[in-house]
């Protein structure tokens, strides 16, 4: 048994590399361990989650860069071992499409099957450099003005989330409301996001990244707990070295489910991953 | 061997029921033929065999309607017999997931992939009446003043494309141009949606709808082909009936690939349906 490599020029002994590696138990089957550092409340980070399947996938597919990865949340995971279990679909020249579950084990030692992915792979280094994005970054306040996890008067997490040691995460003070008691109102969510040991932004953190704000339903005026039903990823380009935007939108908050747009914007100003997830919305 | 019943009180003969319909063949499969009437130029249309996928597995799901559903298109699919293939991932109260493949022939028999969907299923008609949308409808010309398949000077599809006759498509006069070889530049493109023989929408007929439409990527100046990689959509209410808006915008064209993110607006004002697709650019 060996450990996969980290890819990408990442320090192996980051933080998000150790407790995203996977270890190849036989052809397509990789154990894990999911780690309790990415956890909020008691619940392991989705986004920490697809980066491990993420991870898998594109050491068992040819190509190694999610383009576009599909997740469907199945049941809640929990710190401890796990095991994913991967399937090659489709191969071409261009893109590879795979499909994988990670499962856990249940007191019996059976697998619960706890989240399944559809992904197409490719490899980002070998795109074409033409870029015609309409799009542009929304307005950032500069992260010395932004919240971080340890700014008074309030955290911007409530609870004790380990998760929170892990980011480094500066929400914007137009978005922080839902902290003091004041929600916006708005279905926006905006922070600057790094990992709290310095790594820098691969493919495989923007999977992470995405599913890593708190929900935009806090600005909503709604708490509690907005479990994801579905999370659908395109990574569009490898980010460039330094902190990310991320900036989350929610518009169609009805039927008790809400839809939130993430978008990341790197540090040269490329949008470099688009994301979509269908959540339920809160009780409260 | 008996044919599906339509659902939801469509006509039983309308051309959309009679070309989506499936038949048991045994549990978790169905047997289907894909009619070369929702065809562009000489591909089946992406939207309409996502409705085939989506009756599949509504039928073999404890839970009727796709709330989510996620497509990787593998192959391109052509006129003729079918098989899809289904299979539960989860049952749960309020939502089932549940994945299905759809297979052609090869001429020497063997089952060839073209596209495989991660889905999850719950009931419309038990959602709780709450509306928090933030989202408004883009501004839509009135229907009189769109142009339809039969309009002069320029059809707005170009080629034979059988689908057409279909649809009941009429684009909005700013996001036709590039019909006159005037393309507005903006990755933009809105029109009403019927289909020809009058049937009304539902969550079936959605998922044609998201992916009807002329690409985005005429507006950009670009022709030729746009293939879909893969296709999220989320349903979210059952449409009222009356022709529905769709609008698509495309703000990330780069690296030779593009995002598709479609709207759709039923009658009563709702946006019943969002969707999202990663889709290779035209090289033109």
């Amino acid at each position: 048994m060996s450990s996969i490599e980290t890819p990408g020029g990442a320090s192996a002994t980051s933080e998000f590399d150790r407790d995203t590696a996977v270890t190849l138990r036989e052809p397509g089957v990789y154990d894990a361990e999911l780690s309790a550092g990415w956890t909020i409340i008691r619940a392991v980070n989705g986004g920490y989650l697809l980066a491990l399947l993420g991870r898998a996938l594109g050491d068992h597919l040819p190509h190694p860069d999610p383009f576009t990865i599909s997740a469907h949340y199945l049941t809640p995971s929990v710190p401890g071992p796990a095991v994913i279990r991967a399937e090659t679909v489709r191969t071409g020249r261009t893109l590879s499409t795979g499909q994988a579950s990670l499962y856990q084990y249940a007191e019996d030692g059976t697998e619960v099957e706890r989240i399944r992915v559809l992904a197409s792979y490719g490899d980002l280094a070998t795109l074409p450099d033409d870029v015609r994005t309409s799009a542009t970054p929304p307005a950032f306040a500069p992260i010395d003005q932004c919240f971080g996890a340890s700014d008074s008067p309030a955290p911007p997490i409530p609870g004790s989330s380990a998760i929170t040691e892990r980011l480094d995460l500066r929400l914007d003070p137009s978005t922080v409301g839902w902290a003091i008691g004041a929600p916006s109102g708005k279905g926006e969510m905006r922070a600057w996001f790094g990992l709290a040991d310095g790594r820098d932004a691969d493919p495989l953190s923007l999977l992470l990244a995405v599913d890593a704000l708190p929900p935009t339903s806090f600005e909503l005026g709604l708490k509690g707990w907005t479990p994801t039903v579905e999370l659908t990823t395109h990574i569009r380009c490898r980010p460039a070295p330094g902190p990310l935007r991320v900036s989350i939108t929610t518009r169609n908050l009805a039927g008790g489910f809400l839809e939130e747009d993430a978008e990341v914007w790197d540090s040269a100003d490329r949008l470099v991953a688009q994301s979509r997830q269908l959540a339920r919305a809160p009780r409260g």
